[in-house]
């Protein structure tokens, strides 16, 4: 009888308390960015409210599809947060670009990454391991997940490589950028029918908490709606502050993409992964943490690069700035061996969190 | 009664069907592409007869391989089909050489490495996946082959490293060449013993499908040597025709080598890895198809190297150019974590079969 | 009761005759090296006559600091070898850092992980492998330790990749090298507390051969500080000599602090870790060859630097030469690829010798 209301279309809405947080703080953060974008408050305080802003939306869109998917069952659930968890990331990225600024688009993209493997799941073990001793981590679905990280990382990569080494094909780096894409989203609509039916076992098995569904679908559907519309205008904004605060606090393009973008983008991502590590579900958050790479190599930059030829903007492509490259290819190799390890220990986590600062500290000088 | 009879050596001659197609087969192709080479039947006909020609030879060679050394037990038709099974490749090689082509031959020589580890897996994979789910493969023996792969190719891979960075070195590039050829070649010496004792025991264990020989020794070894002397001639003309026919299809030489050469070179390998993974034997398939790089590390390319200057050809090098070994470093790293994972997916395959083809487009404008 | 007069601190002192050895063969060494040094013997005698002394004060560092810490529990021993064991080694790169000799000491500490995670665990593998047959080592410990070794390498790798392809941090090098410096000195210290209970419980679990102290406190002590008063002498005059003896041997300075510097400075540890392989005992034989490279890593690269920085001696930085990381970072992965196998043959033991040999062959020529 419970489970019959709670499915049906017509539950009453229910707003536990950090649905109210998020709801309340993104509309004062939606209408301060507003404020201190149009009144002029300085280079610092617009980008530090839009920032705050996007973080907000992009909770606020993840909380709303998760209300959504919870009807279609955990698998389509997963593919829609894949499809609608990045909306934001798009957004700035496509605005970044439509103003010229190619090279913080490149930085964010694989700061992400970087951000994800190294300091996000050195705090999670780090965290993890302090609190519930060593984690296990091997089970096969782990070790898979990372396998298709690492082959997804690779062929992203290897257009910058062939660029570096390879004359002739340098001429052709647009071309080359945009069938690579291709080939990207291609092997990322393979394994959509495969991550649709993993979500399913793996819930029915692991028993992920899903709570029942609070909102009723107009109700999801609304926020959904208004959080992604507010998300691009909002976005615009935090692009259109991003230089101006750089130049104030003097800090150089390449560590602003890198390190402050990137964060800022998967800010929600981030605390759900080590507060899942908190409370011993290491599994879980792993696999959260994991997969945000395989989306950006997988769907995020290439598509980005189709768009960017489709609508004319500044031309992204697949060849990025060595360090960008170097730095991705340890971070990939390092988390690969952590996670074959099968066992995660806060020294590891400390290691982690030392590589991620030692790749920030060699991008502080721009 | 029957085993008696089998293993005299009075046996009749008995061909099953496969064995008169590439009987029947190569005796065309051979005829074909000595007709056309002398005929002058422009630029790509000589050569895709000569290609597949070339390929046939080498199943026959293989062929005759397997019947005569199923008498020396597993171990030495093992190393037997190690010896013999490159010979066209080496005849390839060599003509090459001999005409100056050094940048094919090194393209190929990684180019084969990069299709094994790459192209054949990710189809073995695929294949194996899609009809028979997960394949598992984390035998002791398959990390055991994998191991010493990863070692061969570091190995075979140093010189070039040295070259780029460390400008004393790159003077002596000759002698470097020829000095790590020979502890490569020293290398392979001391595990062939292993490898001999290897193959029986595996023989023993997997019950690996030994059909009795079908063919008397001296059917064997006829056809044995009149495969190996038309594979030269054959190879011989494959090369004056490589040339023509990529200008006429405008094919840059790196892409010729590293794809076009290194598939039809190794096409059987391929055929034969893919089908024993669609037959679920993906254990039996992984070997042959990580066998074969080992090879090209230890035996082929040193003793082209050793070669080359003894004959005073075109100086062959192991100093490859730099994407071939950033291609082939990635392809050894990827194939080892998939290794590693302990089993197989066909989505991993799809995956492997995706960096391939970014790696070929790379290489396509020359 | 014999307990009770063992671990008193007025036990008679006793020397086995590899003691007697040790102390015999150190006094002549140090006498000799002191004459060869102040006589003038040409350029070669003073400088193996001090590599001889260096070599075996090394050693008998080693022996007192296990005579004392014997007395404070196995972890406690641990940290004190990790602290006085390395202690010749950082004599002679402060000498060599004041004598301006900093590609010396850079290609030092680069040789000596090269030297232990090729030569020497290359040699156990063999040594053991031949006598024993394979050898297992997949205990957790051993991929732990493998996994922190990697984190640790990559980190110090870090700034040389940065400087090769930013060149805005290039302009900062020093400033990034004693940032990291620090950093890695942190992880260090954050790591000290689990090292030392990591070696009580391995101690009670794995049984290690701990002897019975044989020396008194005011012994150990005494030997000790002996030891490394005269190691500071004999690593000047080995410093002073190095120089000479390469120009009149023509031996590189790349190759000098690669392979001969690195070998001399790790003696000791190189035929403890062989011994104990040959005696079957594997995993101690591994945990203490790959410890080596972790301590150069977070303690004596990074020390090294600050210390430089604070001297005023030519300044040592985390730059190294291109050729110097890409070997290491060769020399990481596989080592990482071999330890995650789970065992270890005598083949993947030649093939990691055929791997030094040919990167030590690489920096042959200067």
């Amino acid at each position: 009888m419970t489970t019959a209301t709670n499915t049906s279309p017509s539950t009453a809405p229910t707003f536990v308390r950090s649905d109210r947080l998020i709801l309340a703080g993104g509309g004062i953060a939606v209408a301060l960015a507003a404020v201190t974008r149009f009144v002029g408050a300085g280079a610092v305080l617009p980008f530090l409210c839009s920032a705050v802003a996007v973080t907000l939306l992009a909770s606020l869109v993840g909380r709303s599809v998760e209300q959504l998917g919870d009807r279609f069952g955990a698998g389509a659930t997963g593919v829609l947060q894949s499809a609608l968890g990045n909306l934001p990331e798009l957004f700035i990225a496509l605005f970044a670009l439509r103003a010229g600024l190619v090279g913080v688009v490149q930085a964010a993209l694989i700061g992400s990454i970087l951000a994800n493997l190294l300091l996000v799941l050195g705090l999670a073990f780090l965290v993890g391991g302090l609190k519930h001793g060593t984690q296990k981590l091997d089970s096969d679905r782990a070790r898979s997940i990372i396998v298709l990280m690492v082959l997804s990382v690779a062929a992203m990569v290897v257009p910058s490589l062939a660029h570096y080494v390879h004359t002739p094909a340098a001429a052709h780096e647009k071309t080359l950028s945009l069938i690579v894409s291709v080939i990207l989203l291609v092997l990322f609509a393979l394994t959509l029918p495969a991550s649709l039916r993993r979500g399913e076992t793996a819930d029915a098995g692991a028993g992920m908490d899903h709570e029942t569904p609070r909102w009723p679908v107009w109700l999801a559907v609304g926020l959904l709606t208004v959080a992604a519309v507010l998300s691009a205008f909002v976005s615009d904004w935090f692009v259109v502050a991003l230089e101006p605060a750089m130049k104030a606090l003097s800090i150089s393009d390449a560590f602003a993409g890198l390190v402050i973008v990137a964060i800022a983008g998967n800010a929600i991502e981030n605390v759900v992964g080590v507060q899942l590590a908190a409370r011993n579900r290491s599994e879980y958050a792993f696999s959260i943490v994991i997969n945000s790479p395989i989306q950006i190599a997988l769907v995020l930059a290439p598509l980005l690069v189709v768009l960017s030829a489709v609508f004319g903007f500044a031309t992204l492509t697949l060849v990025f700035p060595p360090l960008l490259v170097v730095s991705v290819v340890i971070a990939v190799i390092l988390t690969a061996f952590i996670t074959f390890d099968g066992e995660s220990t806060w020294i590891e986590g400390a290691a982690l969190i030392a590589v991620y600062a030692v790749i920030a500290t060699s991008f502080w000088w721009g």
